[in-house]
């Protein structure tokens, strides 16, 4: 049910965690590890910014693993913070407008998980997203409809408090048609500065989300390994399921929280969602 | 902006009229003579019955006329009662739910216009889909929100006093947007039995649509045309542009009216919007 | 590394063995058990045949298994003899041209398996196709340019002994150049009339290849199953695996034998290549 | 019959040429002025170097005009280096393998044109390609069996010299097998230091071709364009057709001429066939 990632730091090029690696999120459209189906064959999506641009973002319907213009992109371009998304549909049309990741004026969106019973619910979830953004759905996913819902809540002025209050409102919707367990999820999000990153579900058995170890830890962990030399100590990635297998290079987020990647140090604090 | 047929009659190949005419619709898919574009490029598809069943539906979101794949269809696909479609896009993403015609149960449904200022209207006429019909919508056009709209006001039970009240409340919306002339359109709706083709403006001009004269006058007409010898004096095809120039073939219909090509007599009757 | 179907007998709609069946195509684009790769997501087409006319062909690059298109027309498709295909590339480029099955005149081309090193090798077997047939090759695979090396030593008048020389021809080549084993492949191939199922492995080691049981013999197996009341006796389907897990119902073809889907008896013969 | 677009000097976005300007190749898409069709919905391409590397090709089947994924590229592409093509088939298949650019190690390449009767005489050209430029051959065009000739003919050591050749063996090809006038093209081709454009056809009237004044006598032409400013005396654009009006901005390539743009002074030469 979707595999994504996440980068911040020292720019790097795309193809570096698109492509490059073993267990590459290209790797993983075809054999994911850890999600809910081993196959992300839906459509794939990749966001990114440059110093004070952004985002761009480039998405297909193809699977990313044989899609020849990802892998040029990824060559080509280079990025301090961006994104990527594999998909597996769990039942919206597959199109370019229902694949992450969503942008926003400078935001993006990313999604693992989904809304259970979404059909019957959406309108009435949409029903709340504000008059001033509703215009900017483009497609007919969960996962686009709750992006648009935390930005309703205030998702470019405080993210946490803003997709708290959106969970909430998800959650309290869902029981009210009779649905036991509303919402699973992992989320990123980002303005290009920051990125937010959540782990949560209704039912406390959420999708796998990791970040990876702080840059000058691993560095001193692993000397052997040259590339982590150019990388910043700000250096972060945020994933689905680990790219590779290097020792002590992935921490397992825990249930219900949300960590920040920022400029600084990085935070990790309890995710509680809340009524809006 | 858009350029469609209809079908009505002996069951015949697709592409007798989807590829082989002279001004066929894939000719009209790279040079309209009347459209409001010469290019429609954006998608097309087809819609098609068989005895009893469908209909059943084919979009694509590549040019008509280099689609390999409609052309095998086309030759392979005879049916009693079909529509095809050509897309110009008026704003909305290119992809295959935004690619008429739609289809709902037994109806199918297309449209050549547009909603004017449709981003602004667009959330108060679609949050008045009624609920069970709201988790359809797949896209995000004007035409398929139009669609939901008349399904709502009871499509399914009278297609014209539907589609009038359809019309009556777009264009109070838009009026109280500011909106100076909200709707544009032709319309062709069907349930496989009857075909219903509105053409309608608020401005009072109208894109252009056009039914072939009663199949036994045109034979009377042109007895030197053997293939509409083949052709039951029930069969009807409805244009929003003519296909080829046979003299007495095509008439246009006038504005504010909707023709029924049904069973028995076909009728012409004035199209008056009101209000739901 | 691809799977496909052959169907011959009663006329039936495509979806039957396409769509519907437990294990059908479709599911084994996603999951398939046996083949080389799990994942058969590099595109998929279908060729069928109506009475005295045919074949059409639908083509796309796209996963079967999230494709709407393909589920419309296998429902809204009825056919005596149609063939399907699923892709696994095995190097060359996804594009419809290079997505089976392929076609010449009345004739339908399939095969699962590989020419090894095919681009060491493909110019010598590419200069090999007759002056008349090399301009309709349109793609760059090793299965077409299989199809048309066939063509050229005759499969349109004795396809065993055309296959045959085809294959020694390519074994030939590929020791010539120094490859061990030079060709891996289940093939079918059919004129709407007969179909020749080939499986076959220059290591002796090869793909896959089912043949159904005899009709007659199934029913009487199991009267139990209503569905094959209306199938006639002439009645055969051939897969690369078997669709579903019927009792009795598949049977594998030995290695290095071709099998001749007929009216009348059906015959399994020994394959042997030989040089042309 | 297709337009492109080449671009030396300065880096700037890739969205000054292919979307921004006023006649941009996004809108000769749609509208073309001078091409033999209007419409080249086809496909299109993007190659684009950086320094010391690529190129890196970003091709497409959709058309130019409804493709977001091109806007965002050629939004975030900066390059020093770039062409970009839109196609008008003329007959081969639409696929990314038949859109240009073309790639082959550092050097990229273009046509605006055909080889007349291709069909006939593909054989033979594609059969005098070298045995170890062969297998890189992924399509069915002239225009890259065009390219792979010139390779042939020493492309990467003396552009024109291979270029003349391949043009002198095309003529001689078609005429021998009944051709009038066998070739019909403009060229684009590159090595991301230099790019060569040619001007040609049998019949000496070929497809229109332009270059950009040199950007100092530009500059003294337009003190009121600002944007020129920054670009260096050394960038050139290269075009099928104008983008834009501007007074004294472009100059038609001759007849039967290539034009060298290169570091330091330009070039223009004749251009004169001749056998291998």
């Amino acid at each position: 049910m979707c595999r994504w990632l996440a980068y911040s730091g020292t720019p790097i090029r795309l193809e570096e965690l698109l492509v490059k690696r073993d267990r590459s999120l290209i790797d993983q459209s075809l054999h994911a590890r850890q999600g809910a189906t081993t196959t992300n064959g839906d459509g794939f999506g990749v966001g990114w910014y440059e110093e004070g641009e952004g985002p761009r973002v480039y998405r297909s319907t193809h699977p990313a693993w044989n899609d020849r213009n990802l892998r040029e992109l990824a060559a080509g371009i280079s990025s301090p913070l961006f994104c990527a998304h594999i998909r597996a549909s769990t039942g919206t049309a597959i199109q370019e407008t229902n694949t992450h990741p969503f942008r926003h004026g400078r935001w993006l969106w990313m999604h693992n998980g989904l809304i259970r019973d979404f059909p019957r619910v959406r309108r009435e979830l949409v029903l709340a997203v504000d008059d001033s953004l509703f215009p900017s759905i483009e497609g007919t996913t969960d996962s686009e409809a709750m992006f648009y819902l935390a930005l309703t809540f205030g998702l470019e002025s405080d993210p946490v408090d803003a997709v708290e209050r959106m969970v909430g409102f998800v959650e309290e919707t869902g029981r009210k048609h009779g649905v036991a367990d509303p919402i699973q999820m992992t989320i990123a999000t980002t303005d290009g500065r920051s990125i937010w990153a959540f782990r949560y579900s209704s039912e406390g058995d959420s999708r796998s989300l990791y970040f990876s170890t702080r840059m000058d830890t691993l560095k001193a962990l692993h000397p052997e390994i040259e590339e982590l030399v150019s990388l910043s100590d700000e250096t972060r990635v945020i994933v689905s399921e680990p790219l590779g297998d290097l020792p002590g290079a992935w921490n397992e987020a825990p249930e219900s929280h949300v960590g920040i990647v920022q400029p600084g140090a990085d935070e990790l604090r309890p995710f509680t969602p809340r009524l809006p």
